[in-house]
């Protein structure tokens, strides 16, 4: 279905760097709940670049919602939302040298040169503000229940933040930050990481954790539809995620069974692992536990460094030092991102198990 | 879609660890293809346990195919290939305390006690002989249009085999090994090391690396369906996998973006990245080079050592040792099953990009 | 997605009429459900050939169950259930001259003379016997909550049944009938219709009327996946199906808004329309009346009279006398299908709406 | 899936009648087809309201297409068309009185009392200007293909047009004609009764024919994607289709099998049937005849004339007399809507056939 991800909550993106607008279409979602365009700002406001560590480029994100709700409350049928694109400066680019790294390439192979180049189109993490926006409302709209998606930076070169251990107390600590970390400490080093980075013509890469929590026990499939495999399929739609791992993930490569098994225990009455080495799914299906996973980011492409590269015009080898605006790490603001794939992930999860208005008049859905 | 994966070829997945059969029902595959039991066969022998690494139960996997093929090829309509399950010995298995680590706990909130348990049941990685029997199929219908999927051990412990450099030349060297390295000699102290936690009564994991040669450039969706969401997908279904990464993966989260773009020149007059750290796939599209990637293989479950649970039928805490027969390392075994997810998923894509028929009178798929 | 219908109940059809079984995979069935073998018998008895107004090939229909049920009841995961083909004769059938009326042409088109031409392959209508068999488990699946679908003849040639006006009370009358009729006094004059075709070595076609009740309002969706649109999408996969009308249907064309718009009045204290010149369906949302709609059946094309073709394997054109075993009408024996069709598809759309567990511990699902 | 439509050209549709904006994202088109903004605007043009014969609200139906296109040619990535609803008079319409014959009801069953009431929201036939927009460009997308469709008012009380004979030489007699008749001295009568409907506080209903010609033999599945039951899923969301019947319809089932068999003959070398008794399709798949079906399109619901109902607001029973703006009959305006839902539909068909790209560098896809 290309564009579009989610099979009870359909969300389809569409949009280009620099073309008039870009936005997003909900369809799927419960009649009835309050639109907060409030939510909706703050969403954005976390993925804004700002500061030194971002790129020069700032979108006011301005969006209207154009559909889908009346009243101030969602109607049930599909909500579109659109951000028109103000601040272009289409001058910085031109059909020319692949940018390496980039899907420039993969993207001419694939549309065959029709592909609108300027920003990296379509591929834009500008695209990313319509899929934030609409993690902004999905958030609010579980939130009432209880779910909640939210993550900080786990890694970046030498440093590494405390991991989630009690995510529902430790999400309000990395919520509203754009530069989410459980250690605070960490965030000068990892700043001037990234300014060293921009200074020498050079970029950075990280990895970032993300926490959920007030899923039920019993969610997910065991073939194909696994809480692993939907949210993994999302999130590797956010540019630059080129991993994924669930609970101990690649660690558990070197442990023992004895040391990834989670015992169960009974808690308040009710049986329940109690530790998480499984990230809070067993066999696709959540076990109760918070889910708790990782994603791998990449540097930014876009480096100010002279790189070799091909040029499509003229069909010959060249060297490309890239201009424009660029960010020279972009995993802090990845975290709006993977929070907004996150929660409308598990938004369509909930929704697939328990009907379409499983939100209304208040969720009760325990399983156990 | 749930028990079904695949857009254009779509696999349907049935069975049950100790029901009557499993099998595996493959819809979308192009007509006149011509249909090798002996690929099927080969296929599933590599996913038999054999040898002291492996679990003592040995199912013959005999398969029958019962629609789709007439006269030695295939139909283009539906085939279906089912697996008897004889070798089941149901009386090691009964409702009771939650084996750690397993799907059970997470099942019974699914499907609220009504889950056959015997074995694990619908969770159990025997169901995985249908996948690969599907797998060996598609992998046979890909091999004379130049496209193969192949893994290897990567890391087990302490023990790390040599990273995929030059796939198209290191895939036969690994192909048809029940134990697949590149570095022979790590075979021993890995087998020993396995040997090692099952004489402790425990398990260990493991990570597994595959490459996909003879994919064009151009394949594959940027939202979101992008050739990372779709291989990850489907490759979480793999029991046992925590995590996926592509390319550089969680270690391009300790570089710079100098070190992970993929520079491009000239190869043979046309472009191409000349290194591979993004593992062939840029804005989720592939770029021409192998698709490289990794898998994280958790430590089998089920281990001999006295474990705490609850018991479901007591609703009492209780320690559990688990009987039965059980391998104490299945990683090498999902191999064969990575290699058949990724090889099913990489048909998928084809047949999304070119048509139903893509394979009929010979692959003409070139794109750049 | 070809031979699955159905999102959240996903149906899965395989085989060929000379193929060594046929059968179908329900994915998304609640777990808990009682299975009883007997409402899958009962459905195939009535869709066997039975008299002289049938074919002469008649097959026992002995079924198996191979998963997704544990101690007779559903499991939640996929239930496989395959029907062995016993009494087949392909001596009758071999490539050659396209049968007028059949998908032989069609399909020699599409598979590139790769299908299994035998007893018209994948497209027999021996196929429609999982169908069948689905879909008397699913009837037996919803009938507890007050869901029931059936049909009856409704028109051949100048014979006109009564149509459904009161279908809770009608259905009975129609239920397990091999040839269902509200006026049984038409039984005869029909058949002897048949009877006459077939000495004429020709056939004859008909309508069938089918109503669903017990449906809440409020179930389906406005675009694109409306209660007609979803019911006629699968409806259309019913051999010789070429109409399908709703309500008034097409004799809407002829009639004043005034006439077809259903008034509305309080009922029980709860508004309701008190006409159904709808057939139950506003804007592709039911209303809470029954859902009532005909189908066109074409005459069976497999007629003993000589007709013109053309010949594959030698390209030449030539004259057909089919042999063999037909039936010289096929509406009655598609009511059974018909009705497997239609329940299937209401609990697709009842599952999307009130989740996947909606038939536990009984539903309670009234939406106004 | 709910408002969006098809497996490889997803079309998704978003709006109310009197929100700000209604508009279509079709995703999966082919990168490089040249896109005419005349196109759309002819394509609105016949869908607009003109004349005495239809409602008197004119929207300009100015759109912008904000993203998928590229220097004058579709990128391959997500077109998005918004049309801004400039015209609405929302005081006309407010929530009470149900208005029978139209969604009202079983909408605020749905959706709970959420729904955007005014105009029939969601539900407004205004919504199919995007639907005729999206046609419009998939119309002329595939035109230098071959492949056309068009309709034609076939039946109006006691009038019958001619029925399609030879739609290759027909449709250009019916395109771009907004009350589309083959014999065009009905015009007048079926305009009079429209009028006379209108004078009387009336509505009247009519049957639209429409044919495809340019499709290959061989598109199409047996099971359940049937050329049939995908037009008719779609041609089912077209506000007031009650009925689709394909080839001969409903009246097959007066006729014996020798009069609907169509008999083959070699044409040109290759064989052929030379009637179209079947519309072009058996067994699901087209073979290679123009597709040709009727729809049956109910009177509007919408008329000035007294009705009884019930009102939401108060829950007491009411009688309503509609004012506002109404067409007295909508068949002819439902040609464009038809003709939008039949093309962008065999769009989809081919690309899943074809591949993603089947439109560049011109088609070539005879199958036979």
């Amino acid at each position: 279905m290309k564009n579009t991800f989610g099979q009870h909550l359909a969300v389809t993106l569409f949009g280009e760097s620099h073309g008039p607008a870009i936005g997003v279409v909900l369809d799927g979602l419960c009649p009835g709940l309050p639109v907060e365009e409030e939510a909706v700002a703050a969403a954005l406001a976390l993925r804004r670049p700002a500061g030194d560590t971002a790129t020069a480029r700032v979108e006011p994100d301005r969006f209207e919602i154009v559909s889908g709700v009346f009243e101030g409350k969602t109607t049930g049928t599909p909500l579109c939302l659109i951000i028109p694109n103000e601040n272009t400066r289409s001058g910085d680019y031109q059909r020319g040298p692949v940018r390496p790294g980039h899907a420039d390439f993969a993207a001419f192979a694939k549309y065959g040169g029709y592909e609108d180049y300027r920003g990296g189109g379509h591929f834009s993490g500008r695209i990313t503000a319509a899929l934030v926006a609409a993690g902004g409302l999905a958030a609010s709209f579980l939130a009432p229940a209880g779910v909640q998606a939210g993550s900080h930076i786990y890694r970046c070169g030498p440093y590494c933040d405390a991991p989630f251990l009690n995510p529902a107390a430790e999400l309000p600590l990395v919520a509203n930050n754009p530069f989410p970390l459980l250690r605070r400490e960490l965030e000068e080093p990892i700043k001037e990481r990234i300014r060293a980075a921009r200074a020498a013509g050079d970029s950075v890469g990280g990895v970032v954790e993300t926490a959920v929590v007030g899923l039920p026990a019993g969610v997910g499939e065991p073939w194909f539809d696994t809480v692993e495999g939907l949210l993994s399929h999302a999130l590797f739609s956010v540019p630059a995620v080129k991993g994924v791992e669930f609970g101990d993930g690649f660690a558990a490569a070197e442990r023992m069974g004895s040391e990834v098994n989670d015992p169960l225990r009974l808690v308040n009455g009710r049986p329940q692992p109690i530790t998480n080495h499984n990230g809070g799914v067993n066999g696709g299906i959540t076990n109760g536990l918070p889910v708790v996973f990782r994603c791998a980011v990449k540097p930014t492409p876009s480096i100010a460094r002279v790189q070799q590269t091909v040029d499509l015009l003229t069909g010959q080898e060249t060297d490309l030092q890239i201009g424009g605006r660029h960010d020279p790490a972009i995993f802090h603001r990845a975290c709006a991102v993977i929070n907004a794939v996150t929660i409308l992930t598990v938004y369509d999860l909930l929704c697939g198990r328990f009907g379409t208005d499983f939100l209304r008049g208040g969720a009760a859905w325990n399983t156990v």
